[in-house]
C-alpha cells in the first residue's frame, strides 16, 4: 500500500495489534493476532517486523510500543522519568532495526515509590491529544496490572499501578475461594456492588477469608463470590485513587472491565467517562512519529 | 497408661498433636505427626483414634478439636455461635465414637460478616483460663489464615480471620513478584518494617505491584522483596485490627511468626505479648473435658 506513512504496532506479551496509518493519521488497516513478544523466539524480532511489513505490502517506517521495549522484549528502550511528556519520550524512542524505533517506556521513583509502565503512554498521551480527555485529568487502564495515570498539561504527572487483575487470577486458580470463584461468572449486579461497598474499609486480608466463611455460613451463594471477590477487588483499587473530593476518571477499557470500573467509580464518589483504547493508541503513536520526522534524532 | 484421665487431639488439616492429660491437668506424653484429616482416608477415623489409644496404651476419653470436626473430617460438628462462653462450647460437643467427643467450630455473622474458627476457640479459652492473658483482651493467632479474637469475660465475642499467610504463599508460589520473593528468606529487618509501614495507606494491590517496579528500577535489593511482602501483609492485618487506641496483643505464635507480628503491632501502635500456644490448648481442652465430666450431656 503506497499511501502508508507508518506501521505503529502495540506489541504486548501475550498479543499484538499492527496498524498500517497514512499521512493524515487515519488507520488503513489493521491486523491482530496473538504473536506477543513471548511467541517470537530467540532473535526473531527483524523476522517478525519484516513480515509485518511483508503483509501490509509496504517499506514505511516501523513505530513499536509495549513489552517489545522491554528487557524481554527486542531492544531495552528504558523509561522516561515522571514528569513525563510526549516530546520527551519520542526523543528517547530507541532504534531497533531499519527505519523501525521503539517507544520507551514511563517511570516514577519519588518518595522511594517505584512504578514502571510500558505501553500504556501512548494511549494516555494519544487520550489528550485527540481530545478524548482533558489535559489535567485522571485516566485509568484496567486489566491484569491497572495502571491509573494524573495527567498534568497533557504530560503524565505521576502515576500508580495496582496489581488488580492479577490478583483475582491468583486467588481463583489457587486460593482457598477459588472453587467458590469458579462457581458463577463476574457480573455488574448486587453482589459485585456488596464488594465494591466492603473495599471500603480496605481490609482485604479478612474480607477475601469473609468469602469462604459466608459461604460455610450460608450468607452467600456461592455463585456470587466471583463478582463480590471482583467488586472487592476493583472497589480496594477505586476507593485508594479516589480519596478526597469526588473527580472525574476518563476510562481506556473494554466495555466489560470498563462497565465493571464505572459502577465502582460511581460508588466511591467518582464520574466514570468511558473512552476508545485503540482511538487513543492510534492518535497517541501518530503524535509520536509526527514528532520523531519533524525533528529526526 | 493408667494415671490418663483424657487423651486430647489437636487435630488439623495437615498436623495432628495428641496429648495424654492426667486428672489435674498435666500432660503425661505428647506424640504430634504429620497425619491430619487430609492422610486419613474414608472411614478411618474410629482406627486412626483406636491408633491413638493403642500408642498410648490407654482406653481413656478422648476429646478431639480442630478440622477433625469439619465437613472434611470425622464428623461434622457444626458452630457455635458468638458471644460463645466456654460452657457452650462443651455443651455442643458432638459424640464420635465410643468414649470420644469432638469440640465444635465458633462462627459469627452479625451485619452480614461471616466469620468461622475450629480449633483456635480451645487455645483462646485456655489462655484467659491459665491466666496467660485477661478476660478481656485482644488475642491473635498467626498463620495461613490469621485469627484476631476479642474476649469479653472469658468468652470469644467476635473474631475476624484475615487470610494473611495464604497470600504470601499464592504470591510467592504464582505471582508476577513471586521470583523476587524467592530471592531472599524473611526477615524480622528493615525491609519488613518498611513493608509495615506502606501498609499503612491500606493500597495492598499498588503496593504488591510496586516490589516489581522498584526491582526493575532498583530502589530495592531483590533478596529484600520477601521481607517486605511479608511486611505488608502482616502489617495490613495489624493496622486494620489496631484502629484507634493502641491495645495490648496476646499473640499465640511459634517464636519466629510471633517476632514479626510483635514487631509489626508495636509498630501499628500496639502492645504484643507473646504466650504459649500449646500451654493454652492444653488449658482449654482440659477445662472443656472437666465440663463434659462435671455435667454429662
Amino acid at each position: 500500500m503506497t499511501d502508508i506513512s507508518f506501521i505503529a504496532v502495540d506489541w504486548g506479551t501475550t498479543n499484538r495489534r499492527a496498524y498500517a496509518i497514512d499521512a493524515n493519521g487515519a488507520v488503513l488497516r489493521t491486523e491482530r493476532d496473538g504473536d506477543g513478544i513471548l511467541a517470537v523466539p530467540a532473535g526473531g524480532f527483524p523476522d517478525a517486523a519484516a513480515a509485518i511489513r511483508g503483509r501490509f505490502d509496504s517499506d514505511a517506517p516501523m513505530l513499536l510500543a509495549g513489552m517489545v521495549g522491554s528487557n524481554r522484549g527486542w531492544v531495552d528502550a528504558g523509561y522516561v522519568p515522571c514528569t513525563a511528556t510526549l516530546d520527551a519520550v519520542a526523543a528517547a524512542t530507541v532504534v531497533a532495526g531499519d527505519g523501525i524505533r521503539i517507544v520507551p517506556g514511563v517511570s516514577r521513583s519519588a518518595d522511594g515509590r517505584g512504578d514502571v509502565m510500558r505501553g500504556e503512554e501512548v494511549q494516555l498521551f494519544g487520550a489528550v491529544a485527540a481530545g478524548l480527555a482533558p489535559g489535567d485529568a485522571l485516566l485509568c487502564q484496567p486489566g491484569t496490572h491497572c495502571k491509573w495515570a494524573w495527567m498534568a498539561a497533557g504530560a503524565i504527572a505521576d502515576f500508580t499501578t495496582a496489581m488488580t487483575g492479577e490478583l483475582f487470577s491468583l486467588l481463583k486458580a489457587h486460593s482457598l475461594i477459588g472453587a467458590d470463584m469458579a462457581a458463577g461468572d463476574v457480573a455488574d449486579g448486587d453482589a459485585f456492588r456488596a464488594g465494591v461497598e466492603d473495599a471500603r474499609t480496605r481490609d482485604l486480608p479478612a474480607a477475601l477469608f469473609g468469602v469462604r466463611a459466608s459461604g460455610i455460613l450460608g450468607l452467600h451463594a456461592r455463585e456470587d463470590a466471583a463478582s463480590y471477590v471482583s467488586g472487592l477487588l476493583i472497589g480496594s483499587d477505586c476507593h485508594a485513587r479516589l480519596r478526597g473530593d469526588a473527580r472525574d476518571v476518563y476510562l481506556l477499557a473494554d466495555p466489560v472491565l470498563g462497565a465493571l470500573y464505572a459502577t465502582a467509580i460511581d460508588i466511591a464518589g467518582g464520574r466514570a467517562h468511558l473512552i476508545d483504547s485503540h482511538a487513543a493508541f492510534v492518535a497517541g503513536i501518530t503524535r509520536i512519529h509526527a514528532r520523531i520526522r519533524q525533528d529526526p534524532i
